[in-house]
């Protein structure tokens, strides 16, 4: 029941203590998400760990002025393509067929086929679906609460001035969510002792025997 | 290390041997995606748990005839708001402040503010922003790979056919992605035995100290 029990120990810490995270087990969360599975393993989109203070207090009044984004020791701001191109899925398929072995020919199909079914959808669906890739990561990397480093998710920020200030679009990139890694500062945290609620499993699922 | 050493056991298995998965298993898998952060705290989908093997019969067709749909013992359809409403967001927050005994003024404002916010940016933002919370979810049910159960992410079906089937619109609902649950089969499964591939840590992470 680990998994379970470090769902119920993580919340979405408010106020953030300053101490730092050692850089192990920030590697940690950063792997959990590298590991995650994503739609046809094109892995859509990269992840930037920020951990400059300067930077940070920058960032701070484009994301609400929430205190986490500067107590933080470390600030994951995963950012997923702007489109996907026919060069950036044969660049990942390309290396997957190399890797396990297989026939050039089979990657061609295979990126063709991709390509085939993304480029009518267009761009904004090309960026909402990245963006859906990265956030199947993102609740993986939560799910790495293991390493009893709090984790805040983070949606509440600008994403267009984020992107500018980090220089994304020139990357081909936009953020998508952010994830202040860092330690609950109990004293002062309103959300700490607060219930978490979620809905009953009664109204979440339905089951079709 | 038990989530890493979960993570590289897992892989998306194209071979499943019709083994049920006992029902302890579904649950902890169903648990896990429960207690998954949201943004906002608004849970905003459903998982549908399907065993019922002539409704999977007839979703297999639609999941591009796909083997593990009706070779798995649940198959779980993520299934996401098809709109934020302010009755949905009241219900959901109302119940938050409610379990959490604060005051409903303090409620009200919450649900204006969330309304202000998500209102003006349309239906097809609130379906795609959903949809990313329930992605987010998924990605927790995945990270339960330590219940050892196979698990593979099923992107490719129609979703429009699927919401018919199930009557998805009747419920404001929109299918997002699909998760079967059941066993690998390794002598049958193409897969099981390649290399897993990702983008190395340096391609996909950038860190800015």
């Amino acid at each position: 029941m680990a998994l379970i029990e470090d769902l119920k120990w993580r919340y979405a810490t408010k106020k953030m203590n300053g101490k730092s995270v050692p850089q192990e087990k920030a590697d940690y969360i950063l792997e959990a998400a590298r590991l995650a599975p994503t739609s046809s393993g094109l892995q859509p989109f990269k992840i930037f760990v920020i951990s400059n203070k300067e930077l940070l207090e920058k960032i701070k009044p484009i994301a609400m002025g929430q205190s986490q984004i500067t107590d933080c020791s470390h600030l994951l701001v995963f950012a997923a393509w702007d489109d996907y191109t026919l060069e950036r899925i044969t660049n990942v398929l390309s290396e997957v067929y190399k890797e396990r072995q297989l026939p050039e020919a089979q990657a061609q199909q295979h990126i063709d086929q991709l390509w085939g079914m993304y480029e009518p959808l267009g761009q904004e669906w090309q960026q909402h679906d990245a963006a859906k890739q990265a956030y199947l990561s993102f609740g993986v990397a939560i799910a790495a609460a293991e390493q009893k480093v709090d984790a805040t998710p983070m949606g509440g920020f600008d994403p267009a001035k984020l992107d500018e200030l980090l220089e994304l679009n020139k990357l081909g990139l936009r953020s998508v969510v952010l994830l202040p890694l860092g330690y609950r500062e109990v004293e002062n945290d309103w959300l700490v002792n607060l219930k978490k609620v979620r809905a009953a499993k009664e109204d979440l699922v339905t089951e079709i025997a």
